[in-house]
This record gives C-alpha cells, structure tokens and sequence, in this order.
C-alpha cells in the first residue's frame, strides 16, 4: 500500500526580491524534519515566486489608461488595479458583476487576469504571475538539485475560479520535470477493458492536493511537498500544455 | 506540522450488486493496518456506488429511439450507449467531434452524462451516475459509523473534463458530513490583508488529491482515506452547492 503525503514546508521566511527559493525550500524543509527526498514534487504559490523576481507591483506608480478609468468606474474597481489588468492580458473574456475575467499573457482564462492582492506585502503591492512560469520551475528546480542533491519536479500553482462550478481551486500555472498530462489511453482497467478517454491533468490535481496544506491564509504556508507519487519524468515540460484553446473547447 | 495523507483502499472486493459498501470500506482499512479515524475523509468513486446500487445498464436492452441513432451515426457512437446518455441528461451542451457534452438529471455539465464504460464489469454494461449522489453520499457515511463508531466524511467522485483546460480531473458528485466549499471571505492573510473573494471548493480538491492514489486502472483502487484534513462538518450538505449555473457564468 502507497500512502501520498503532502507535507506542508513550514519556518520559510516572508519572501522577498532576490531571495533563493530553492534554498529555503531545502533548508526549511530540512529544519522541520522532512528534508527533500528524490521524487519530491514540490508545489510552490505564484505569489512568492513574483515576490523573489521583484515582479510586484505599486498601485501608486501605474497611471491607467482612460480605458481603464472608464471600467474601474463601471465594475467599482481600482483604476490603477484594472490597468495592471489589462497590462496582463491578451484578451478580455467578460466585465461584469464586479470581475473581469481575462485571457494572460501566457493564455490562462482566470479572473483578474491572476493579478494577487493577497500575501502581498504593502497595502498598495499586487503580484502579477510570474512572466514565464514554467522558468520560475525551472530555475528553483535546478536550485533544489544543486542544494539537496536531489531530483524533484516543482509546480507553481495558482487558485482559479473555473466554469460551471463554484468555488475555486489551485491549478498548475508552470511546470519543471513532471509531465503535467497522464496519458492513459491505451492502459486497461479492472475488467480488461482498454481506456479510450483518459488524459489525466495530475499537475492541476497536485496542486488542488497541495492547496489543502497551503490554504491556511493565517499560517502563510507557500509551499508544500507531495511525496510517494510516482510520476512521468520530462526534461521539456510545460504548463502550456494544459491550456485548452477557446476554439477547441466543446464545454462552452 | 500537519501532514496530510492520502492512504488508498486496497484489497475491496469487486462490487456487486446489492454490497455494503461502507461495511467493506471499514474492513478493508482495518485489514491494511489504517482502520477508519474520527475525522477521515472517505472519497469513492461513483462507478463502484452503481455498482452497488444495481444502477448498471445492460446497452442490449436499451432500445435507442430514432434521434439517438441520428446522433450515433454522425458521432460514430453506439446508439444504444447514445440512448442512455441522452436518458441521463436534461439538455445538450453541445454534439461534435464525436462526443456528447451535456447537463446531466442532477446538473453536472460533462461528458457523455457521466455515464461511465471503464470499471464496469461485463463488455456491453454501462455505468451512469447515481440516482442521488449526495444521499449515496449519506448512506455509507451512516454504514461506516454504524460499522466502526466513527464520525467521517464521504464525498462520490468522478472523473470530468473541463472547459478551457485540457486533460480530466476528479471532482465531488455528491459528499455527506462536509462542506463542500469552504468559505474564506474575512478571513485575513499573512499582512492583514482581508481575503474578499475566496470561497475554495475543498470537496473537490479532496477528490483530485484522492485521485493521485485511485487513478491506477490496473490496481483498480477505488476508495482514497484522506486523513488529517481538518474540514467543516455540515450534516445538510450538498454537492449541487459545487454546481453554478451556466446564466450566472462570466467564465463562458
């Protein structure tokens, strides 16, 4: 029997521009008696990945467009947060009912186009997600291997808002060495039958796994490891591959 | 630190028709080493609740009417498993590229109304969802605590896909003895900052972290324990809390 842990890495301190991740992770997790073993997968939010790359932005020193005077008057929105807004994004989806959901940069349908007010020191600081979230894997991967020695894969995670149903849930916005797609065509189940729909999106399920460690917005838990689950290797790994285009969707 | 686990149900028999599947949950576990805890999550799949519940469709003696052959040919289905998909839903999303999407009796948008091939035992028999997944939900809450004198949480998963996103996740169809979102708006984050909009859909994070140790066709484990989340209990819950209407959704 396999039992899958998520431990969350407690003790890492307020992040910060040009602070190490993959360092405090190593150290912290080691602090509190779980240090990072091959096979690790470890999920880290958004916020503290701008927060270190100094993608944080002042409210006060963006001047918003007439554009987005006009919607933050319309939605009761800050004119400076909708301007960031639309900086982030490629498209608009919908404005209404107070929201706008928008299509990111890197092609995310999400609301606020992902812009976080939360966890973000300053009362007038939001975080944009990361420019290029599959580097910020990436880069705190290779940092984690330089450090423990081991061989993980590391997920930035983001909390989503989703068509049809309520609530949100945390969902892979980049990725470094896991396959975020499980391809199960082709296995068998129970009885012999062979699966012939069965992509498993297991990126977007370890973070909705590590969400339950990390959503304790008291406790400032950023980070969690997912261990004891066997997953799919890849060196070129994106989270692009979890973008479904509007035009290929049939849900909607 | 709180560790959460994520211990898979090994060693259940092959559900049949009739079973007692809270009674076979406990003594699973129990035979494992992991007996069921005050405070556990059971998360089941739903194919092994229709299972029990005798809800299994033989296509055989399903008799498909002249818009359901219509359907089968231009989509390249069988017209009698096209039968049973329209006999489950209230109305279709949308017909193409050889897939039903539709709103099922209970209001879950997804493929093929749920109705499931995989898992099922005999080559032409079906597996549509329960009838009431919440009081599925309900029963074998009130068996296991019957059986073990323990205080649980159930919530009926299945495996959907989404807009927008490729790839399926697991989400929660029905739950007993758990709020299906948890409310955060108030609560404050690391800097003070009131949380405004947060409302997390903790059933179906649970079902998607289940889903990291059910997700193995071949092993054919179709119970998860998820132990150490701390939930909120609520004897009146429901899964239809999880479902947003499409009127009310800026997403699409």
């Amino acid at each position: 029997m396999r039992v899958i842990s998520i431990i969350p890495v407690t003790g890492l301190p307020i992040i910060q521009h040009g602070d190490d991740i993959g360092l405090l992770i190593c150290e912290a997790a080691a602090k509190q008696g779980t240090p990072i073993e091959d096979g690790d997968i470890i999920v880290v939010t958004h916020v503290i990945v701008s927060r270190a790359e100094g993608n944080i932005i002042n409210l006060d020193s963006v001047s918003p467009s007439e554009f987005a005077k006009t919607v933050a008057e319309v939605l009761g929105k800050d004119p400076a947060l909708v301007e960031v807004i639309l900086r982030e994004s490629r498209s608009i989806v919908r404005m209404g009912d107070g929201h706008i959901i928008s299509e990111t940069k890197h092609g995310f349908i999400c609301a606020n186009a992902g812009v976080d007010k939360s966890n973000v020191p300053g009362e007038r600081n939001v975080a944009p997600l990361p420019k290029d979230p599959d580097l910020s894997a990436r880069i705190i991967r290779q940092r984690i291997r330089e450090v423990s020695g081991k061989d993980v894969a590391v997920i930035i995670s983001d909390t989503h808002g989703r068509p049809l149903r309520n609530g949100e849930i945390n969902v892979a916005v980049g990725v470094a060495g896991i396959k975020p797609i499980r391809d199960r065509r082709g296995e068998k189940d129970l009885f012999g039958y062979t699966l012939k729909v069965k992509q498993t999106a297991i990126a977007d399920e370890l973070c909705s796994a590590a969400e339950l460690v990390i959503g304790q917005a008291d406790e400032g838990i950023p980070v969690a490891i997912i261990r004891g689950y066997p997953y799919e290797r890849a060196e070129d790994a994106t989270a692009r591959d979890l973008i479904r285009p509007r035009e290929k969707d049939l849900f909607i």
